[in-house]
């Protein structure tokens, strides 16, 4: 069986990334969602395990000490991070995991795991995604205005990635994500070892 | 309308590039095939303008004097050439166009026309690749010999190209052959305008 895809996923705070990533999921059996553990509370309807393992700051630096993370990083006083060992079995089983985090974390993972695929989801214009996060209602204007700049610094950042998807239609933009998880299979940097075999066959 | 995208389409003798290409571009009227230019005669069948433009070696000099080739090559005592102007054209005009020619000539084009995209068809074996070749028993022993040892050369550059496309089964092949001209279009290499016109925007 060959071993499965780590896919970094990233993009700007109401770009639309998990409107776009669910129905990929749904319809890709053979494709997991990673679940960071952090430090900070549950949130109503949280459940531990499934949007987030929650864990206390002891265990937290615990795992880091182990080098049981394969990233992590701090926001707003809480600590957010990527298992290493269920990224690493699910993709010994075949399985295609993707790790939705910001662009901080998207570059370390690049230094430990480089043969990951990296894609970052673009809004189609600076006044659609204005509009996504103001037309969210639920923050005040101060908490859109650091979302938008945070977008710009992590827009900034998108030629880092392998791949940029434009989130302009949602089903044009579904198609370009399942197109890009194949290809990204065939890029000739992760065959090297099939054109090995090959070319150094006798030709006769 | 945006551009369209050159794409390199290489493979050994026998691989099936034809056979895979020919589905696709059936279901893909935005995509096209390049026709290129010899100084060979047309074998029976053949027409000029759909399998080759046939002009005479006098012609073909001229094209070159004029930098009307993107690349030429000589094989058996016969110049092949890709003609420029058509293929810029249908770029232009927002369409696809494949071009099928062999490993020295795709790297020509890697030069002239770095943002085209460079697709190698795999054998899935070098047993099933003998077997094509010896099989349409149409050939003598030293032309499939020599075919093969071609073959491993060009193998040996299949590194060179982007994607890799094994064809071990057809309809696999054609949807990677699908989702690889979807997703060369997503490439960050390819959407540096992009980035930049979002990410120089205002934040707030």
């Amino acid at each position: 069986m060959s071993k499965g895809t780590l896919i970094v996923y990233s993009g700007p705070s109401g770009v639309g990334k998990g409107t776009l990533l669910l129905p990929y999921l749904q319809a890709h059996p053979e494709a997991a969602l990673s679940v960071s553990m952090t430090t900070r509370s549950p949130r109503p309807g949280e459940r531990d395990g499934v949007e987030y393992y929650f864990v206390s700051k002891q265990r937290f630096d615990e795992e880091i000490g182990q080098g049981g993370l394969l990233e992590y990083a701090q926001y707003s006083g809480n600590y957010y991070g990527t298992p290493r060992r269920m990224v690493e079995e699910k993709i010994a089983q075949g399985k295609d995991v993707f790790l939705e985090i910001e662009v901080q974390g998207a570059m370390k993972i690049k230094q430990t795991f480089p043969e990951a695929v990296f894609i970052f989801v673009m809004p189609p214009s600076w006044e659609v995604l204005k509009k996504r996060l103001t037309g969210r209602g639920t923050e005040p204007p101060e908490v859109v205005g650091r979302r938008l700049a945070a977008a710009q610094d992590e827009i900034h950042m998108a030629e880092k990635y392998d791949y940029i998807i434009v989130n302009d239609d949602l089903e044009a933009a579904g198609k370009k994500l399942e197109a890009v998880v194949i290809a990204a299979k065939c890029e000739a940097r992760r065959l090297q070892e099939t054109v090995r075999q090959l070319g150094g066959m006798p030709s006769v």
